[in-house]
């Protein structure tokens, strides 16, 4: 087995700390990569308060690893040791159900197996990127172009392909109004794709305070949303809404800003249902939809556009010892906009 | 003034009762119209007991007219005395909007004018199709083939256009799967256009005395959603699902009858909101759009579509007098599958 170390909740909703545990020895198609960095997700704070499920402890979590390719198995064809590399949500699906053989692996019916808190197909419980390596197949793991920051990157894994698979499954671009509601960390890679595909991008938050960062970011308008002033003047303007929010939040009032056949794309995750007004579909034929993660040829491919347009996240590096601060302030929206972990600091 | 005959409610919640009005003299872009038979809407029960806001009171209910043109104004080119004409949900709009210039008149921002209920830009009270006779802009008729029984093309003003509209704006057909839910007046309409567009039908329903309706009408399978093995095996099954419900029912157990990246339309309209679990879309990229009538280009591209193909709604011819016990009969869902008034007994 191979040695690891990495911060760990014992159970849920327990303080991560340091904690050494073992991965799988190098399979024929695994490498081992040596994580430099790794993101701070929501979803890592969720999973270790069990808001969503019930959780497997301890939890190692992270699921916006990058790093460096250490080893690799006898029968590994993509990667030598020496690439740069990163591992997103998950590492292991079947590979052969409906969803996987359509390159949506996020979302295999047989065998999913996520970065962390998971069971892979070794028996073995997953454990995520807040530790010194990883060991995964090598269909998991990503090219990242030698140009890009490996710690400004690392938020790509997760916050990015997020927002960039529902914008280009919906052909966001040139010639659209997208607005964007909350600036955090997915909200500002949506902003950051939805300029580099041409929308006219504006930001809709509830608090004054952040027009400057959305200008800094490059959107083109800033409303903030408790003016009914401001909300007025933007009413049935929008073609699409990308919705980050993961906190209660009323639906209708967005909606309405969207002109007719417009789209609200959420990829927020509160813990309590969306309610939907009767009329505020039908009225102008629009549309709500959802959207998870992504498949591992659009995340390659998202990667790729982010080498190709000198994109990366804008990040706070920290750590790893303050990351229950970073927690506090990230779940107060104070980080711009994400956290990453230094993981030399382990 | 032209004097009408129909029937009206007095006021909110009152029994329909023979009434005599007056509609505008013939405008140069008028039409006069001899109603010959009018459907009986959901809608018209939901609007004369002022289930979604305050009418303007006495009412004259209906909006799937259908009848023959007896008099055209001085510049009228569309029709001649004698042809086959229809009239819809709304008789006027402003033409100058964003969604009248681009064929969305059902949705326009600035004037709006439904076919009873609303005020018109003469400045009177619209009155619907359950009377003797309609004025109307031409542009707001529509031509119905010779071909088409006139009373069973009545229901296509409204339940026709409002199941047509999504399935075509969805590129609903060949190679999908589709299903729908409720099988009335407009349920019955998207099995027929399903059908038609070339797609595999399978009809949901609470009540498994809907089989053999649902096979007479040449859906492919019926499913019990009641029955939870039924439920089950057409998890994950569906391109499309046209839910066409209009009394409070939970949407998420359809969601998960979606294929990755699945649509559930919503024809019908609550009168509560409806309630989203906030992994209903993410998992799988589901998506909810609702969708309203159709615009008068799309509406007579319909009634072609229609007289092409042969299809018109299943109906039930009613006298007049009878509307209170079809209301009731329509509300517990005892009709196959609209209710059409003979205006011939007026």
């Amino acid at each position: 087995m191979i040695t690891s170390r990495g911060y760990a909740a014992q159970s849920a909703k327990t303080q991560l700390a340091p904690w050494s545990f073992e991965r799988r020895e190098l399979g024929p198609h695994d490498i081992l990569i040596e994580v430099l960095y790794c993101g701070v997700c929501h979803t890592d704070w969720h999973l270790i308060n069990n808001d969503w499920y019930e959780g497997i402890f301890p939890m190692v979590p992270g699921h916006e690893i990058t790093g460096r390719v250490i080893q690799v198995g006898s029968l590994v064809q993509k990667f030598k040791a020496g690439d740069h590399t990163g591992v997103g949500v998950m590492v292991d699906s079947c590979g052969n159900c409906v969803n996987c053989t359509h390159h949506q692996e996020q979302f295999c019916q047989v065998s999913p197996v996520q970065t962390y808190g998971s069971v892979g197909k070794d028996g073995l419980v997953t454990y995520g990127g807040y530790a010194n390596n990883v060991v995964v197949n090598e269909q998991f793991a990503h090219h990242i172009a030698p140009t890009l920051d490996l710690a400004a990157a690392a938020p790509l894994l997760c916050a990015g392909i997020t927002t960039y698979s529902p914008l280009k499954k919906w052909n966001v671009g040139r010639g659209h109004k997208l607005a964007v509601i909350g600036l955090g960390g997915l909200g500002h890679m949506a902003v950051k794709f939805g300029l580099a595909f041409g929308a006219e991008v504006t930001v809709l938050s509830t608090s004054a305070s952040k027009e400057k960062d959305a200008a800094a970011l490059g959107a083109h308008h800033f409303v903030v949303t408790t003016d009914d002033e401001q909300r007025k003047a933007v009413s049935s303007s929008f073609d699409f809404i990308l919705d980050t929010v993961s906190a209660k939040h009323d639906l209708n009032g967005y909606l309405a800003m969207l002109k007719t056949d417009g789209v609200l794309i959420c990829v927020g995750i509160p813990s309590e249902p969306f309610e939907l007004s009767p009329f505020a579909l039908p009225a102008g034929n629009k549309t709500v939809t959802g959207s998870g993660a992504g498949g591992l040829q659009e995340t390659q491919e998202m990667l790729d556009f982010c080498a190709a347009h000198n994109i990366v996240s804008s990040i706070e590096l920290i750590d790893i010892k303050d990351i229950h601060p970073a927690f506090e302030r990230m779940l107060k929206g104070d980080v711009r906009y994400r956290f990453v972990i230094d993981m030399s600091t382990l």
